[in-house]
This record gives structure tokens, C-alpha cells and sequence, in this order.
């Protein structure tokens, strides 16, 4: 199977799976808010966390199905946190994939409540006890640890403080990496943990999914930075090297854009070569190189 | 022990653990994220939701420590809910117990967050190893499930949705007691069923704790409704039977005081009458009656 392939067979699955955790609720008063989230968690993507909760399960010797519900949930946790930064008080962004973002549609309160909805759902999901036929509870409830911690105030959640500090005054590159370890990063390396977990992978497993998942975590953010610079560059005509917009340290402002480049290259290697204790690696080499080559 | 003296000592229990949970985190960049938790945490409140847990949890026959965990992961549930509540988006409340709320305080952005992080944390709370110790995985599990499904899009939120459907149209009783069930009530049995489940009640025990809880969270909410009439006529001289404040629909405006005030009554006797499972009914039927005569 080439990684397209795989990825579009764990989208599709991880699509079928989200909308019947959010079908519609047409006879019931709170119908709306379960519609705000579907409108938010169907609206595509690249469904990467889910992608690597179900391929690190695969590799571990687990059974896809029995990960799913945690991808899910890992999922929800990433959209909710969508539908947050676009309010006007966080980003106050009116697009987002090309669509306009949850509040616009929804307004701004249904938008709040949509993000706690979805929030609330992924520990429901996590906690299924349907799940219990494949999982056992301490299996589960490490899983809901993982997601928790993942996303709380000592992961995505202070990522995105750090942030809005970042915003105020220059960080040094030390911060720069804590900030982005927390705010894309605890997501990315939680995903690699639920499917190791679920998957019934090793101790040295485990670590190396999480060394793995950290290298194109930082990959994927330095990208981006990238993306954005020449992305501008391209369309104003900027110098090579210019400051990102607004003052706001990013790794180009720090390193420079050919250390950049350099850097996306050797973290997509020391990725794939973190992988070893894994007997077969599966798409994950040609996913960590294909972020790292990305051109969107 | 009087209702007092057991309430009292149920809340410093409450207090002590949750400052613990959000201690201050001086040395890290989002120590503010915390900071914000903390001030809505611990601005005081009666602590009724962790109250029922632990009362709950030690008339089934378990340990009040066992449950403690628990207790306050549904504080911070409650806590979270008020933040995003008195957001400008939302009720737009400036104050809160007297003091200013979360937002005024700290601004929109970190509020929205403060209140992610706390709901956050009551899943990483639920689903602490140490509580190991104490609560088997199974059981902590469906802790997770009753907390998750309380609080989601079915439970709490949803009965905030429907609140602010009832902003704009005047809904029937049985609506407006769907409404109640879900807002304040889905919380409330949580409480109970927590307090149960840690304590290892029997399914009997588990029915009578949720009907007593039911009951007394419509009592609570029909009371409030009560208080916020007979204070306003208090202050502006308003005639006994008025509308609720722009015309929403409430209990007093459904069915007249004098009917709310039996209701109440009613609910109350009701509560206390269900506890028959319990051998030892410990502070329950006194806190029925208090809630039900409070003047605040």
C-alpha cells in the first residue's frame, strides 16, 4: 500500500467513525451544537493524529478497530481546539480550510460550547464501554491520561499560552521549542502513545514512537514557518530571511531560512531512524519525508 | 455532626485538595493559565456537588479519600462552566460571588483557556494512577463516563443550549424542566452516582441517589428562580406574580409563586423519601430541607 493509500483508508475509516459519533439530532433542542460540531470536525483535514494513533497500533500488533475510538477522540480533542483559537478573543480568524470558522457560521457562544462539546466527547468516547470488548479498563483509562495530559494546561493548553506571550515580546529558541513542543507537539506525541498503548507495543516501543513523533512534530511546525515566509515571499516580493509578520519569533526569524530547511531535513531523518525497535515501520519513513517535502 | 459542622468539613477537605491540584506554577511560562484556574476555583461557593460525592460515597460504605478525587474533578467541571458562562459571548456577568469574574480578570483569551484547562484537568484528575490505589480501573473508568457524559453535549451543555433557545422564545414546562434536568440537574446526579459508584453502592442504592438528587436539583434551580423574584420585588417594588426579567420563561412565571413555593416543599419531602435503600440517610434529609428553605 503507498502512503496515500493508507492515509486515505484510516481517513476514511476515522470519517465514518467521527460522523457517527456526531450524527445529527434532529428531534432534540440541543441538535444545534452537535450540528456546530460536525460542521467543524467533518470539514477535512488531514486527519494526521488519528492516522498515526491507528498505524502506531498496527505496528505494535494491535487491531485497528480497537484504536479507533481513541483516534477519535484524539480528533475531537484537535477540532475543539480549532473552533477555540479562531474566536475573536484568541486568533480571530474567519477561515479556516477555506470555509468560514465555526463562529461565523454558529455565532460566538455556540462556537464556545461546540469546543467544550467536543472536548467532553472525546473522554465519553475514550470511556465507551463499548470499547471494553477490545481494551481493558487500564488500558482505557491510561488512554484518557494520555489525551488528558496531552491537551491540558502542561500540553496543547500551555503551548497556546506560550503563544500568546510569543506575541508580546521576542522568545529565545530554548522557549521557541518548549512553546512548540506543547502547542502542535503534546497532540502529535500523544497520538504515537495512544497507538502504541492500544497496539500492546513495548517499553522501547513506546519511546521510540514518542522520539519518532517529536521529530516530525518539530518538522511539521519549522515547515509551516517555512511555508508561510516564501508563501509570502512569493506574494509581496519580500526579501529572503525577513522577519515573520507581526515581530512574532519563529524558527526562520530565529535560525534563518537555510538552516531551516536543513533542520526539517535532519529531524525527518532522525525520525525515521528512531523507528528501529519497530520490526516493520509501515508508511511511517515515507510520512516523516513527506511532511518534511510538503509544498502546503 | 450537624449539617453545618459535615458541610464544613466536606468543603475544607474540597479546598485543600483542589488548592493542590492547582498550585501555583511559578517557574513555567503558562503558570498564568493556572493562576486563572485557581482564582475561579477557590473564590468559595458551597461546594454542594463534592459534598453529595463524598456524602454519597460514605453512606454506601466506601472511603471518603477514595472519592475525594472525583469530588473535585466535578468541581472543576462546575468551576470550568462557570468561566465560559460569564464570558461576553455568553451571560456577559461582571461579577461572580462578588468578585470580578474569570475574563474581567484576566481577559477573554485566557479565560476560554483557563476553563478548557480546568475541564481538562478534571479527566486527568478522574484518571490519576494514584487513585489506583484506592478505586479499581473499571470503576474509575466509569467515573470518567458518568463525568464526561454529565458535563457534554447531553448533559450540562446541552441544557445551556437549550437556555439560550429560551432566551429568544418562550418554551412550555415540560421544556423548561428538560432545561433545568440538563443545566444544573445533570451535574447534581453525577454527584450522586459518583459518590455511589466510588462507594460501591448496590444498583437499588444507585436509583434512590439519583431520584434524591433529581429532585433536590429542581428544588435547588425552581428556589433560585423563587429568590430572584422576591429579591427583585424586595428592591424595585415589583407586583407578586410578574414575569421573569425579560420575559423568560421560568417556574414562577409557568405556575405563580405559591405553586413554586409548594413545589419546593414537595421536592424536598420527595428527596428524603427516596433515601429508603440507605440505612444511614448521614446529612441528606437536612440538606434537602436547607436547600429548599434557603433565603440566598
Amino acid at each position: 500500500m503507498t502512503l496515500n493509500e493508507r492515509l486515505t483508508s484510516y481517513s476514511a475509516l476515522v470519517e465514518a467513525k467521527l460522523s457517527d459519533y456526531l450524527r445529527p439530532q434532529k428531534d432534540s433542542g440541543q441538535g444545534i451544537v452537535y450540528e456546530a460540531c460536525r460542521y467543524s470536525a467533518m470539514a477535512g483535514g488531514k486527519r494526521l493524529r488519528p492516522a498515526l494513533v491507528l498505524e502506531f497500533c498496527r505496528l505494535s500488533g494491535g487491531h485497528i478497530e480497537a484504536a479507533l475510538p481513541f483516534a477519535c477522540a484524539l480528533e475531537m480533542i484537535h477540532t475543539y481546539s480549532l473552533i477555540h483559537d479562531d474566536l475573536p478573543c484568541m486568533d480571530d480568524d474567519d477561515l479556516r480550510r477555506g470555509k468560514p470558522t465555526n463562529h461565523k457560521v454558529y455565532g460566538e457562544a455556540i462556537a464556545v460550547l461546540a469546543g467544550d462539546g467536543l472536548l467532553n466527547l472525546a473522554f465519553e468516547t475514550a470511556s465507551d464501554p463499548a470499547n471494553t470488548l477490545r481494551v481493558p479498563a487500564e488500558v482505557q483509562l491510561r488512554a484518557v491520561r494520555v489525551l488528558s495530559r496531552a491537551s491540558g494546561m502542561d500540553g496543547m493548553i500551555g503551548g497556546q499560552i506560550l503563544d500568546m506571550q510569543a506575541e508580546e515580546h521576542p522568545i529565545s529558541r530554548e522557549q521557541l521549542r518548549t512553546l512548540q513542543e506543547l502547542k502542535t507537539g503534546a497532540l502529535i506525541c500523544a497520538a504515537a502513545q495512544l497507538g502504541c498503548l492500544i497496539g500492546g507495543a513495548t517499553a522501547e516501543q513506546e519511546a521510540a514512537a514518542l522520539e519518532y513523533a517529536r521529530c516530525i512534530g518539530l518538522a511539521f511546525q519549522i515547515q509551516d514557518d517555512i511555508l508561510d515566509i516564501e508563501g509570502d515571499e512569493a506574494a509581496l516580493g519580500k526579501p529572503i530571511g525577513s522577519d515573520a509578520e507581526n515581530g512574532k519569533s519563529t524558527y526562520p526569524s530565529l535560525l534563518g531560512l537555510e538552516r531551516c530547511h536543513a533542520l526539517v531535513d535532519e529531524l525527518s531523518e532522525q525520525a525515521s531512524a528512531a523507528l528501529k525497535p519497530f520490526s516493520d515501520t509501515g508508511m511511517l519513513p515515507e510520512l516523516a519525508m513527506s511532511l518534511a517535502s510538503r509544498k502546503s
